[in-house]
């Protein structure tokens, strides 16, 4: 419903294989003293210097991942770039390259792969990212698009999500749920209009969450903004999962437990009353939902005084000794446990494996 | 019609995303010191000390790349970590590491994706590679694989699909065309069963050409055969998608042209009484097919003494002044340019974009 087809008149069966990669990629520059060589040899070459390599992988599928009717394909690109380059921002690296395996159908025309490259290209450049690689094949199935994202750090700064340590303090980047809300007006308007294909999308008001959902960006000022604070997080993830999922992964995978205070979650004032509209506690959406491309990390509490007031991160928990204990808590009501039930009922409901 | 469905039980919804991939590869072991974190966080750790990083992505289809019907899991997972290393291989890199991610249906089993991770495991072991990472998700669709490959080299050793000089000649490692007659083969038996379900396949006499077909091997072995014998190539590629199309890039990338010597193409006796049986000129298969995963490449004419009488390998041409003049002649006979017509049909045939 965003795109005029009518547009589009290409075939892709006009290109060779090598030909369209070219057509495809042929305006993109790199800028990063880390890719020696590009596109157009069996591999590419990057040049790590001293520093180690980051490196990550995401299969995103139509209808799993996305959904065309309601998702221009310039966003598509883009986000794909960002859903990749989150990953390695997570680990606390600079992301400068990326490689772009697409499959696709006959049935989109050349003008469909441009689009989606366009905002691949704009993403490129907005994160200075040089596209190094890729492989296209047809599909008689849908969209299949897998990035593969590299970066680079030195190693005293990378950060896993196995260094939480008691008393840390759990912060989140941000504000977050609007992914998740956007998605939720989406599917709904979608709905409405299947049902009555004369009725046009009521989108007014949901500016923010909607931008949240189909135009993401990754945090990748974060690192920097930290680094001035001079702090290292002792921990970090990325939140793509919904936060209760990322903060069991740090849990696990650090050997401790959190309390999570529920009125400290940030949250933008679109997300309080669409929720609201759709009858949904905002935490639970935020909690089960996903797609934020925020960044989740834990800090020494001696870091305190250097984050407290910082508009740009939100102290939204701590960590406890209690391995896998994670808490959540409002007020002076009772703690709730949190349990991987809610971001394995999300992933059913995705359709994910 | 190689598998037996009835043994597969466990449905994919038994475990989440994270258990799901925790569950693959937790018999895999890491063996490379440029392997400094494997899976487990938002990203990989590698570390290339000095060398240069050689990195590539190839995407595979189900029924563009391969068909289920007479592909084993367990051999398709073997054959795409091959055809991922093949391009690391061919940049004259030592390839460590992969990273795998699989779409799939919901309709297979775990003990599907346990097929395709043991195949995955076993050609790690044989070319001591580590799986670093990867993604799943699941597809309406059909199966996804797309595999991204890691190597190391030095930078002097590296060599590109560009360097091939005049008067250089035109090296082929092992035998070619036994993939593609292979397929042949099993095309043939398919449709055969298709039509009448009694009929039991008849591979007798063609063991050699299923082999190329379904358990084909990388040659990671001949970076060192050809230290040994003291001879850089000029220029390689991997003849994966057909030999006339990697000749063509060749000359493309390097401004030469090429004369071909179609009696010294190398093949098995296989190869040549299929091709026979099935009325194909077995060079005309070899030319368009693909699949071969062996080395093509130039070396300069000062090094023919070293490499003349080596099993290993075939002169099969030389370059020549004319860029993009490519010539196949056979004794006395014409010479006949080799056009990209060839490779887009097969491309077309085989419908790839």
């Amino acid at each position: 419903m965003l795109d005029d087809k009518n547009l589009y008149k290409t075939p892709i069966s006009e290109y060779g294989e090598f030909g369209l990669i070219k057509h495809l990629t042929e305006n993109f520059e790199n800028i990063n003293l880390s890719t020696s060589q590009s596109i157009g040899d069996d591999a590419s070459i990057l040049d790590a210097k001293n520093k180690k390599v980051v490196i990550s992988t995401d299969l995103l599928i139509e209808n799993v991942h996305f959904n065309l009717t309601y998702t221009p394909l310039k966003h598509l690109g883009y986000k794909s770039v960002v859903v990749g380059i989150s990953d390695i921002v997570a680990m606390n690296a600079i992301p400068e390259q990326i490689m772009v395996s697409i499959a696709i159908s006959n049935r989109f025309p050349v003008e469909a792969l441009e689009e989606i490259y366009s905002g691949i290209q704009a993403a490129c450049k907005r994160y200075r990212i040089d596209l190094v690689g890729g492989d296209t094949a047809s599909s008689n199935l849908g969209l299949v698009i897998n990035i593969t994202s590299i970066g680079y750090a030195d190693e005293s700064e990378i950060v896993y999500r196995k260094g939480a340590k008691a008393n840390d303090l759990l912060i989140a980047s941000g504000d977050l749920g609007g992914a998740y809300f956007g998605l939720q007006v989406l599917e709904r308007e979608n709905t409405a209009f299947k049902s009555n294909p004369n009725l046009q999308p009521d989108l007014a008001g949901y500016s923010y969450l909607l931008e949240r959902q189909l135009k993401p960006e990754a945090r990748t000022d974060i690192k920097t903004l930290l680094k001035e604070m001079n702090i290292l997080p002792t921990s970090m993830i990325d939140i793509s999962d919904g936060l209760a999922s990322e903060i069991l992964h740090l849990s696990d995978q650090s050997n401790v437990g959190f309390t999570i205070y529920e009125d400290k979650v940030p949250m933008d004032n679109q997300v309080i009353t669409t929720a609201e509209e759709f009858g949904i506690n905002p935490v639970t959406g935020i909690l089960n939902g996903g797609e934020d491309y925020e960044l989740l990390f834990t800090i020494s509490i001696n870091d305190l005084d250097k984050i407290k007031n910082n508009p740009n991160f939100s102290i939204i928990g701590h960590a406890t000794t209690e391995k896998n204990n994670v808490l959540i808590t409002k007020g002076n009501t009772e703690s709730i446990p949190l349990t991987a039930q809610g971001w394995d009922a999300y992933l059913k409901k995705k359709n994910k494996i």
